[in-house]
């Protein structure tokens, strides 16, 4: 596991998660995934190349998302709709780009692609890389999500 | 929509398909999504940079999956296992690496991230794009499948 790699992602998501949606989720351990499976009811998914290529996912709880949108766009929702997709979207986004900074920092620069949202009740999302992801787990008032990453 | 950018995603299908999993799938005629969903039971996603920002996926029911996967690995599968997951990240990769070849003959030089694979029944995949996506669709002997392309 390469901090250097992962520790961006994690300061990342809390500057993101706590300036755009004023909410301070608290990070747990990341850990190696064995599995290599994230299971979440939505999840943001952003491709990236340059100096590796890798991919990040968010994925939250259906619990998790509504509470993050929520607070973000001061709404309150059921129901993962299209707002809500859009918002996880843009947080993988900004997400990523917060992350992918901070890399550049450190001479590791990387290259977004466009962000996909997948929405089902506990999918699942397999990274197709011989490289274990690491998950970094959050939890914000007992919703969980994990921030995922992958590196070839 | 910009057919050159589609139609090396509908050649690389084809051909990628009856290369590597000896099946000749029908192209249907490809047309513009509204609703940014993609429907499938397992799906293969790539993200692009480059030219242009960009986003593939492979969305297989269930039925098309097995179907392709079977003939590809010469085996009979009744359940979307870790193989199949694997093959459909496979054959994802091929076709956008076959589709990148010919966009950079026309010009338009991508690279491609890591596949991931999104398993889950009837999940749903929306691209985070303002621009619309493109879908293509294909029958396999009655099994359905499309290929989506995005680009910012």
């Amino acid at each position: 596991m390469n901090a250097d790699l992962i520790n961006p992602f994690l300061k990342a998501a809390v500057n993101v998660l706590s300036t755009m949606a004023f909410v301070k989720p608290i990070p747990g351990k990341p850990f190696l995934k064995t599995d290599r499976q994230a299971i979440g009811d939505i999840s943001g998914i952003i491709g990236m190349t340059g100096a590796k290529k890798g991919i990040v996912i968010l994925s939250m709880s259906k619990e998790a998302a509504i509470k993050v949108v929520g607070s973000m766009l001061g709404e309150k929702y059921t129901e993962l709709n299209d707002e809500v997709s859009d918002a996880i979207g843009e947080l993988t986004n900004m997400i990523s780009g917060d992350a992918r900074r901070e890399l550049a920092q450190k001479g590791y620069v990387f290259e977004a692609g466009l962000p996909s949202i997948v929405k089902s009740p506990k999918h699942v999302i397999e990274a197709m890389t011989k490289a274990p992801s690491v998950a970094i787990p959050f939890d914000l008032e007992g919703a969980k999500f994990v921030v995922e990453t992958s590196f070839e």
